[in-house]
């Protein structure tokens, strides 16, 4: 059992309370039944990540939970789901091979009170590792037994701290709880010669998902009484919980997005889902009078392309401490309005600020200078010489993990001009927010 | 029951034959053991699609069927999996509201051998709705009835010839079969109080997918005898087959690929698997000697950025018949070479074939044409003013879902800075291949 390390860098995000945020799902009537006043926090909740897997179904070498999402591991994703306060510890269970890689996610993606421990060979065996770690009775162990375990799955990258609390309160109350889902499929039974024996009702049926959570001394004690065979073929926790210590796990039914990333396919599908989820927050920065008013025609544009974004026009302070405000609000677009003859000195300023903060950026951070001016005046060429220095920043920026471009909007005097340059142009912003294709950075684009 | 169009458009790509080819994951030993010799076709093969669903699951308000993947929707792609010329009819059940959309879709893609008929209210009497105009009974019917029926989801596009295949010899043979994957999670059995009875033993079951076939009079034969619950409630037609006609199916385990999109993710995922399939075939046109040599400079380049892909430099019978074989070989992305000081006549040829091809095209054309010139003689700002034309084209091409882009390559004589160039095209030509996004079409970008 490994520790991480000690000198851990600050949680990147805001730290999520314990107590359901107002138009939380969670109702909260619900939490005073459970033990847990509104604002209290659930006592002692560790977790145990089991990340040993070998992701043979993706058809990859890299196991799954390591494969890269815009360039960063899905295992990170779920880790930074997990910063919720009141979870003291997460003990991730990886492979000797692993360890020295997943102790540099952790650093260099910032997660806290993380610890290691060494994987077994089968998802259980992991498991039981993990709680190994977490029992009193290991020495030299930092860690303390809490009163509840989440047992999660690292390739389930979606997890909300709703539906944790939720099996949280449920375990407290029943010693054992698990999201389910409805099937998808129907399932069946082969006979022996590979046909169909029987079909299961799909109603009476639901597919066992994780997160789930459990009294310690309940799962920590069925662990140490199954068997070497459920150790080597068992699938299910909530199971062993069952089978040894007569608890019936309380079913809770979670959102769509607990899904676990298992076939190329997901992968996929994962890189959309926190495409999207990144696109949904745009600052547009503007200083002045009239990139106020361009700003809030951009705005208008823009909803329509990025349907229910929240888009803020706003000036921004530029010593950092806005800029790192809006990161930690989970803002990675911003939008820089520069009109006619204003030089780019604040938009400068707002890229230093960016490059000095010392936030670890989780994701591609998107900034699009856009320059209004008549084309009728100037052609965009011409004006694309004066912006050749976009080009080098953004080579620079991209190092930083900084997607930065130029795009020119032609602020004609022709209104019917101004709004056709204004909607090409917000499909142009729409298409780089949502992509954050590092080989599109660097370019000057013209609506 | 509706009839499609009568004067039905050219099936756009070559038609897969009934034989398994080369490579194929189908055992060609079992070919003849179900009946069909090497290059034979199974006889009288029908298909039936139930298209009737709601999407509730998907949270959006367009039936997923009708969601759109690159501005096409999902139906259509999976209707295109179905152009193997040994199935005869393929029914496909829409509702009342839906029908005229669906003759649209017939017509704009060129899908054949589609009739209509009517969905039921659930999954099941939909597909009873096509077995009725399947049978021989229907008066003024135009289809006739099969020998073996495949029952298919109009929401699982990536099915391929092979399964098929193996679902229709092995119904021939036990009159019922199934494709079948197995479970990504555990499956539960929940007791009435909310919480955990049993868990099922993952090993011991499988998902029923699709596609199943049937013998045609076994799967009718169910359909008429069974009761309004199953009508009403059941999902599994293997179930039917079992409990009305004591038909056993025969499982067939099915590639991943199998799954059905039924939340956002999958249709995200959908996409993504779309837009890889399509960029994996790569025309790098050019004309003259110095233009060969940069292709193939290029093409070492892009084989890296996109991995697998195949990229065949070429010159283009410019009179269409090549554009025309490169589209039907499901090549949808065609990089164009200028190298100094040639204009752009060939491209522009190349262009007017592709804009008169008579094909419906089914995905959006990437078109990038490549000018390389030495930066350190022409800026290219200087050059971009000349290719302004490729802007106004790029317009109207995207009418004609063909997405054309300028780029520009620092051909210099500094054997770095060209490698460096040929890098970063290489990188904006797999970004641009990969994503087909209209909003960037008609850019002029540097590489």
């Amino acid at each position: 059992m490994e520790l991480g390390p000690h000198s851990r860098p600050a949680e990147p995000g805001r730290c999520v309370s314990g107590s359901p945020s107002a138009g939380s799902a969670f109702p909260a009537s619900r939490v005073p039944a459970a033990g847990a006043e509104p604002g209290s926090r659930p006592a002692a909740v560790a977790a145990v990540l089991p990340a040993g897997g070998c992701g043979e179904r993706m058809g990859v070498r890299t196991p799954k939970q390591f494969c890269r999402v815009l360039e960063r591991p899905l295992i990170s994703y779920t880790l930074q789901a997990w910063r919720v306060c009141w979870i003291k510890d997460i003990v991730v269970a990886v492979t000797g091979e692993n360890m020295e890689a997943m102790r540099n996610i952790i650093q260099r993606y910032g997660h806290k009170r993380i610890s290691l421990a060494e994987a077994g060979a089968t998802r259980h065996r992991s498991i039981f590792n993990g709680l190994k770690a977490l029992a009193e009775d290991q020495p030299d162990c930092k860690l303390t037994k809490p009163e509840v375990v989440i047992i999660h799955d690292a390739v389930r990258p979606f997890v909300e701290e709703d539906i944790l609390l939720r099996v949280v309160m449920a375990a407290k109350e029943h010693g054992a709880a698990g999201a389910v889902r409805p099937l998808v499929s129907t399932v069946i039974s082969p006979a022996a010669d590979g046909c169909l024996d029987h079909a299961l009702d799909r109603a009476k049926h639901r597919a066992s998902e994780m997160p789930q959570a459990f009294l310690f001394d309940v799962i920590y004690e069925a662990y140490q009484q199954c068997s070497d065979y459920d150790l080597e073929f068992g699938t299910e926790c909530l199971q062993l919980a069952l089978k040894y210590c007569h608890t019936k796990a309380k079913l809770v039914e979670g959102p769509p997005e607990l899904w676990k990333v298992t076939y190329k396919q997901d992968l996929y599908a994962a890189e959309s889902l926190i495409k999207e989820k990144i696109s949904q927050e745009i600052c547009v920065v503007v200083n002045t009078k009239d990139e106020e008013s361009v700003g809030h025609l951009l705005k208008e544009v823009l909803k329509n392309e990025l349907n229910c974004a929240a888009i803020t026009p706003t000036a921004l302070d530029h010593s950092g401490g806005d800029v790192q405000n809006f990161l930690i609000d989970q803002c990675y677009s911003f939008i820089c309005v520069t009109v006619l003859s204003s030089d780019f000195q604040a938009p400068r300023k707002f890229l230093t600020a960016l490059e000095e903060s010392s936030l670890p950026l989780l994701y591609p951070v998107v900034v699009v200078l856009v320059h209004c001016l008549d084309f009728t005046f100037v052609l965009p060429t011409q004006k694309m010489e004066s912006l050749r220095w976009i080009r080098d920043l953004a080579k620079e920026l991209k190092k930083r993990n900084v997607l930065l471009s130029g795009l020119l909007i032609n602020y004609s005097q022709d209104e019917q001009k101004l709004q056709e340059s204004l909607q090409q142009g917000a499909s142009i912003i729409a298409a780089l927010v949502k992509e954050r294709r590092p080989a599109l950075a660097g370019q000057l684009l013209v609506a």
